[in-house]
């Protein structure tokens, strides 16, 4: 497959878009070709490469989990060779209309001869609470920052 | 306090000594003074601009949790006027000395006429299981993609 996007949020709708419609093909033609793309799911490790990443996009498209993103609250920072989007992905799962707390992705771009092209995608989960910070104590298994 | 950072890879170093050290105006003098910066502590909400993050590390500092970083793994993708950062944050917490999961944190820095200075910083959980992706069902309680 050989899409090439003019602008960085062509990119990203065609990321969405690939990621709504499980189209493994189309998801990793929004990526970069080079060695240092990287990718954190919400709650996952590092992963980097097309290896790595293209493993984890079959793992959760073949979960066979139909989700469809209403993407707001885009927020950008732009140079000439790079784009650094913060958006909320309100992700709704086998067809549940409830808004649920939004998932917080920062999606980085960068301009290649072959147009823009994703290099890191890394998203986090926001829990139900009003707190934006909490700091847990160290008997607690998790460390919050 | 006026510091500039030559490299990004200072500004980072400056970034995390002022978070062990609990100080605040160190702290603030690492990130850029645009409206556009942005926050994301683990599983937190996303803070944008110098008030919103400056209370967040206030908060921190607040609760008197002694932390300790060792930041490893770093991986950097650099442009002339932008540096992006993943690394590994293991914090140890109030002497703790185990080696727990590690924090997963971009970091970016761009460089302004002070030098290098951070714009994000966004930082995720990894929970301690071996798989890097997790898709739960609707009726679980939070998302991961």
């Amino acid at each position: 497959m050989d899409l090439v996007f003019p602008t960085p949020q062509e990119a990203e709708a065609a990321f969405y878009e690939a990621f709504q419609s499980a189209n493994l093909e189309a998801m990793m033609a929004v990526w970069d070709n080079d060695a240092d793309i990287t990718c954190i799911h919400p709650n996952g490790k590092r992963l980097q490469g097309r290896t790595m990443i293209l493993e984890s996009w079959q793992h959760i498209f073949a979960s066979g989990v139909e989700m469809r993103f209403e993407i707001s609250d885009a927020q950008y920072i732009q140079t000439a060779l790079t784009s650094i989007h913060t958006v909320h992905e309100y992700i709704y799962m086998n067809g549940d209309r409830r808004r649920r707390d939004p998932v917080i992705a920062t999606n980085i771009y960068r301009l290649t001869n072959q147009g823009w092209r994703m290099i890191l995608h890394h998203a986090s989960l926001t829990p139900d609470t009003s707190n934006a910070v909490e700091i847990n104590t160290p008997s607690s298994s998790t460390i919050l920052h």
